[in-house]
């Protein structure tokens, strides 16, 4: 796998890599690092809809003592076979063996990684907000500058449903902490590949 | 656990329980019927955000033969604390056992059955759709009609974000299918319970 150059903060120029010495192994160096940084990865998986495919596949992550950080799964329109898209921070090395592992798996159809390439990644996020009278305001001009949706009004609070990538919910549940998150219940990434914006190009 | 009168289809008064003979045994086996009939259950678990925990839970549901029909997990705002929402049709004799066997679990926090009381279940689903330009006027249609959002455009297909309850969610891919569905990614539902909307009143 080709690493972006300067990923890890290196300034050797990945073109020197043939010239050893203590440049090469500075830069083997800087490959052994990047293997073992642990980021972000969002994996979509087509698998038959049965029982436990899901719980064998949540073994494989917690088997290796990754933690899973969001999974969705549901249907898709053919009712036999479910998307599960999971979002978990790993290194390279170990999600590749996860990857060899899941495509292993006799339920398994398919494995996409969607890191590193183009994807619109969404999530929906429902919370619940204490809305005393002097907060109200405040909390529908937040609705409205997210463009979220208010689904539930009571005596003393309001439920807005918001939808967006990672950094909208995070910035939304900040600006709503302080005003009083009573509940939230969130789904987790979903994601799809984006596809090519001219003609004749395929991903 | 009352069962609604009438919810089996049952013609017999619910107060002639006492009576005995034929109309107290008619009851008995319509009780025995609407224990044994699978419904749909959401439940929202609670759990430490630990690896393992999710392997664990939906080991419960296949070690029983249960399918899930969705599952959703992720943060609260607590970051040591996750939220799983499952959907699952099962029997009430069952899913009282499994709720009893999740409540046993070191890591489960706790257990809200939703069914059969008030609550707010909201889904996303992202569909990319073949866009040829004759059918671009009726997806944008479709679109405004059920207040989706268009999240990405390519040459030939739109990427559409819809949200809303189970119905609304189907209503949508029915009418999307014929135009050309490429992919799916469902979030599977989330739900939260809705407040009283008398003041005094809790849930």
């Amino acid at each position: 796998m080709r690493l972006p150059h300067g990923a890890c903060g290196c300034t050797v120029d990945g073109d020197a890599a043939g010239v050893g010495g203590d440049q090469g192994n500075q830069i083997n160096q800087c490959k052994g690092i990047l293997m073992m940084t642990e980021e972000k990865h969002v994996l979509s998986i087509l698998v038959d809809n049965q029982p436990g495919v899901l719980s064998r596949i949540a073994g494989l992550f917690s088997g290796r003592g990754y933690n899973i950080d969001s999974l969705c799964v549901a249907a898709t329109t053919d009712p036999l076979i479910s998307r599960i898209t999971i979002s978990t921070k790993a290194n390279m090395t170990v999600m590749e063996q996860i990857k060899k592992q899941l495509n292993k798996l006799i339920n398994v159809i398919k494995v996409h990684e969607l890191t590193g390439s183009q994807y619109v990644e969404r999530e929906m996020v429902l919370v619940k907000i204490t809305a005393k009278p002097d907060k109200r305001a405040e909390i529908l001009r937040i609705v409205d500058i997210f463009r979220c949706k208010i689904v539930d009004v009571g005596t003393d609070h309001y439920t807005i449903e918001a939808t967006g990538d990672e950094e909208k919910i995070a910035a939304i549940l900040s600006l709503l902490k302080p005003i009083g998150i009573k509940e939230i219940a969130r789904t987790g990434v979903i994601a799809l590949f984006r596809e090519s914006k001219q003609n004749g190009q395929t991903r």
